[in-house]
């Protein structure tokens, strides 16, 4: 499953060329649709009124999708998309993980801690008032920061200004660069999930693959004033089914894509960046899982940590076996050698656009020098404890709020606060146990790669490491939210005198920790921006727009159709359906991950056992894409995309619609589910507009 | 000898009520100077051209003072004045200390590395615009940020506007506000310096003492672009003399007086603060004493700051026996009762300024609490080496100079920059094994006090002290200006990526020394200037403005008489001369500290004996007035302050002028001792106007 657990680095998102889009590929702008695309293969004449109500039922889910379902605040999304608010309003009692909720009331809804949602509302292209901010004779960190200054003051102004919180996405790597306007909402609460079973059915090994079997669903209802919302913009549903062939949309967050990197970006992400972080995946896995059998609470305590780890893992090695395949770099190279020789052709074009791509490569060399650094500090690998991400927090929070708006750390900024501030008061539970396991473990690392550094000289005195963690976590206070908000009203001066030992750890190291990202943003991250967008600005030249940006995490629309493709010469069907599911559990005689719940073993009887459950489609997707409807011509609710096939992970450098797919639960299978299963008429009836 | 050594904290100035001065009493500002006192009681008609010489003639030389002799830039002030300069300047192998130095021609003048001399151009009333940026609803810290950001403002302002270095002074405890502001020179050379054992002959035991017999005088001179300045307003030489209860005036920086200071802030100082601090310099003394035990070359090492805590320790024990004086506090309670009285006679007065000494109390009591953590991090007292205060300085500077000029820390703000880069740049001396040993005492008194914190706790690693001081010592490459000059290009970035110890501790200890600092001016500060404010303000409504602001370190014009005094029954005559020079050499066998140096012996019978050396008045002067020049009605050189009696100590607080009297230099045993001693024949003809 492809719930974006770590906002994989943006920075890695710059430009090469490919030859322009051919099948369905695609992860489209909403104010730059493919409409040309969709006329001429799919006769399908796509309005402006389709885009914006489609626009506005779509959700921004933290870093994956949703969509309204109702015109009362009713959402859909995954159940892995949910998961980290169903763990949080669970308890060692309580596990609704295990058990599944339904709420038959309003009433019974279950508010979730810390949420927020956002609907976008409006794009404005807004970049020639940011690309004016350069001037010719800047380097490229100078220009970074004159951008960013008004990047800051665009946003801080539309964010007071339309009342909606507002950010600029950079496209095409800083060649273009668009406002978005969201409307965001944080009363939300739990109305429908199934058991974990069921909706992670297979389990990490059938993750990834089709066919599948599963019911990864939930619903939640958006709150205003202690009342539902009105959502007039939402997804009716289908209820006639989808036919093979048949076009289809999925409007999502995709979260990274890097169809337009240069080949030395590619190759960094092959030898430095990816073996790093699949090696900590492949540890932290089997760590957590040891964890997980000291006794049934400490693995309850794990699942959600270790999906996360588990799917990520898959996912990465997925991308990995793209970059390691030579023949599609081979590709890549060659497309690229072509770009390049036709840029070289004429003198002007190589004098603007030449050097980038070398200039490129250059900076990729300077990050792999400390990389390492880089992600042990200011990516916190170092320090894996929810409390150091909250004492972190706190201690920069603090401290960038005394600087100027646009001279602040940019997840500082005046139009993200409200969510941080939020966030970091959110009552979530928090094992300390399992922290000390997992901080263990990271100190572990970190001294083994900078014991010699004095920071974690001075933080080890030379004691082990599981006796450092101990001390922190046993000291710390901030698992109090009270705590934490004293912090908050505190201010610098609270930081600064807190006696609190994870924050004096933050405190230790946030000085070399700002300096490797200042470093980083100084010697890679505008490197990337100034070139990349020359190369993307070359592309422009010479094929106009007709590749869509690689994906920012925001809004976008991708098409394809329902159907088959044949894997090791076989056929596979474009649905599965009930009597698949039970078939499949018998084969694994019910064993994990293969067990069904006992909700699903009572109500067989009752079920349409050739009722679709899940199925697929040829419309580009990637992690963060968890959670989008699946929306037929009619702009009808038809399934919800939830993972994409093994086939589908390579597609994050280099898409083809022969084998690869996104894997969704259909429409049809939802409401079986709903009515037979969880005997939930109610919320049926909502979904089918029915009083 | 009473050069200003530490900045004695500024913060405890405020005010408390003292009859209007009577006696000589008096540091005068030079725009609101004691006009109808001087007719009064002098029949002397002060004129604002006599004023303005004198100011101009006046030389503010880091915490001292010191005035123009010659119209070619000369430089007159104490050779104690100059010592830092002297010692900077002074090898293993050149030892100006010990040996005296003569420049004969201009070509052979030793330029001083760091050195900073600044005159006063012109004073500017801002009260108005200072106080008009509060507003009543304020806290005492908004008010205090409010005044702050306008002060900041004028500075810049003024310092742009002017080419002159700008400060606002803050008078009378926050009631009143002046922009001084400043020519800065900072090519300033070594002319002439006689022999430390003359210099400072009777050593420690004569330190504070009169009759004396010192030869306490050095001579630099200005140069700008590689010429000696035109110095038009410098003194003529008074070569006459003076006679018994002649009217003099001395010019001046004096550091810091408390005579306003409420009874509450006078017993913080007695109980905590000098407490505190006495204990701190009997301690240090002691070690530097057996440090320099080892051999004549850490004795050397050691003779600076030697002095420097010998004379700061007997200054503040004489302070504090005015404290510890019961007959002088209960006077002093008497008086602030009688001024409390007063104000409550009237309800409308008594609610404006009624509880300003209540409040002031509880600031002092607050500050109690938390004093000895100031001191030992904000106050640098738990980190004694110079590679701190560096380290220190660049974290600080690289992290000031990227927030507004107006929410720095007031010594980084732009007026202050100029002066600070230049100093962390030049070339001194500085010893490592010196090094080590005074931060292996600090950090014994760290460990000691303050072992329990964290930061303590990560910087001992269970070591003893010296390990850690000398591994910290070992390990910085501060030393090399090169390297502290590259910190200052780098700015934040070489700071937080920097792999130097010193600073990674200056880092380390960076946030509980800025928190403590916010506390002491949020809590204590703001508080002072508020209720001290309100204190002057009903002052000024009750009896005017008789009595002189405390001193404030700038500069200040104070008048006496040449004058004898009795101690113990005996008449102490009102100059000594030569003859007593060599008498008390005698009556001691010449053993230190009261051996004579070679020249003095040689050139004995050359000496007409009788000449006055060093003479006494009752002009009042404190810590900070060394070097001022003494002048006569006419405005001429008549000698140099070098020292008050042991009586004129508890004048800090209460100013009396039946014992208490300033000594100088006098002008007519400079010019013997020029002459005879040191054959500096061109330099006499400099000083007398002979070509």
């Amino acid at each position: 499953m492809r719930h974006r657990y770590a906002k994989i680095l943006i920075f890695i998102l710059a430009l090469s060329l490919f030859t322009p889009a051919f099948a369905d590929e695609g992860l489209w702008l909403f104010n730059m649709p493919p409409s040309s695309v969709l006329k001429a293969k799919y006769n399908f004449a796509i309005t402006p009124e389709w885009l914006q109500h489609v626009q506005l039922a779509s959700i921004r889910f933290g870093g994956a999708s949703g969509s309204f379902v109702s015109p009362d605040g009713l959402v859909l999304t995954n159940h892995h998309v949910g998961q980290g608010a169903i763990q949080n309003l669970s308890t060692k009692d309580r596990d609704l993980m295990r058990t599944g909720f339904y709420a038959r009331t309003r009433a019974e809804e279950l508010k979730a801690p810390g949420m927020e949602l956002s609907v976008l509302q409006e794009i404005e292209d807004v970049t020639a008032k940011v690309l004016g901010a350069e001037r010719p004779d800047m380097t490229a960190v100078q220009a970074a920061e004159a951008r960013d200054k008004v990047i800051s003051a665009l946003e801080k102004e539309s964010t007071e200004k339309a009342g909606l919180r507002s950010t600029i996405v950079n496209l095409y790597s800083g060649s273009m660069y668009h406002l978005y306007k969201y409307k965001v909402y944080t009363d939300v609460r739990l109305v429908f999930s199934p058991e974990y079973l069921i909706a992670f059915f297979g389990g990490d090994p059938d993750n990834f693959t089709y066919p599948r079997y599963d019911f990864d669903i939930t619903l939640f209802r958006i709150y205003e004033n202690d009342k539902p919302i009105n959502s007039k913009h939402y997804l009716k549903w289908n209820t006639s089914g989808l036919k093979e062939n048949e076009l289809v949309f999925a409007s999502g967050h995709p979260g990274s894509t890097g169809r337009l990197l240069t080949l030395a970006q590619m190759e960094f992400l092959r030898d430095v960046s990816y073996p790093t972080t699949i090696a900590n995946y492949e540890r932290r896995r089997a760590l957590l899982q040891e964890y997980g059998k000291r006794g049934l609470e400490y693995a309850r305590q794990a699942q959600g940590p270790l999906f996360g780890i588990e799917n990520s893992l898959k996912a990465t090695i997925g991308y990995q076996s793209g970059l390691l395949d030579k023949a599609l770099m081979a590709k890549k190279a060659k497309e690229e050698q072509a770009f390049r020789d036709a840029i070289r052709k004429d003198p002007a074009t190589d004098r603007e656009f030449g050097k980038a791509w070398d200039e490129l490569a250059l900076a990729e060399k300077r990050f792999a020098e400390f990389f390492k650094a880089y992600r042990f500090f200011e990516g916190g690998a170092g320090f894996s404890t929810g409390y150091f991400g909250m004492a972190r927090t706190l201690v920069r929070l603090a401290a960038e709020k005394s600087k100027p708006n646009d001279e602040r750390l940019r997840e500082y900024r005046d139009a993200g606060l409200p969510s941080i501030t939020r966030r970091i008061q959110a009552v979530t539970p928090i094992y300390n146990e399992l922290e000390v396991f997992n901080l263990t473990d990271s100190l572990n690392q970190l001294q083994k790669e900078f014991g010699i550094m004095q920071e974690v000289k001075w933080l080890f005195a030379g004691k082990p490491a599981e006796d450092v963690a101990k001390e922190l976590i046993a000291g710390t206070k901030l698992k109090d939210p009270e705590v934490r908000k004293s912090y908050l009203a505190g201010g610098l001066d609270a930081v600064y005198l807190s006696e609190d030992p994870m924050i004096k750890l933050a405190l230790l190291v946030d000085p070399v920790s700002r300096g490797l990202r200042k470093k980083y943003e100084a010697e890679v991250e505008s490197a990337e921006t100034r070139n990349g967008a020359l190369i993307a600005r070359a592309m422009f030249k010479l094929k106009g727009t007709a590749i869509p940006p690689d994906a920012t995490s925001t809004l976008r629309l991708s098409f394809g159709t329902v159907k088959t493709y044949v894997e090791s010469g076989k056929k596979i069907p474009f649905t599965t359906t009930f009597q698949g599911l039970f078939d499949k559990a018998a084969k694994f005689a019910g064993k994990p991950p293969y067990e069904l719940p006992p909700s699903f073993l009572q109500a067989k009887t009752k079920i349409k056992l050739d009722t679709p459950l899940n199925f697929i489609a040829t419309c580009d997707s990637i992690g963060g894409n968890s959670g989008s409807p699946v929306i037929n011509r009619k702009g009808e609710f038809s399934g919800v995309l939830f993972d994409g096939n093994i086939q589908s992970l390579p597609a994050r450098f280099v898409y083809s619609d022969e084998q690869n797919r996104s894997v969704m639960v259909h429409s049809q299978g939802i409401l079986e589910a709903l009515t037979k299963i969880y005997n939930a008429q109610p919320l049926v009836n909502e979904l089918l507009g029915k009083k």
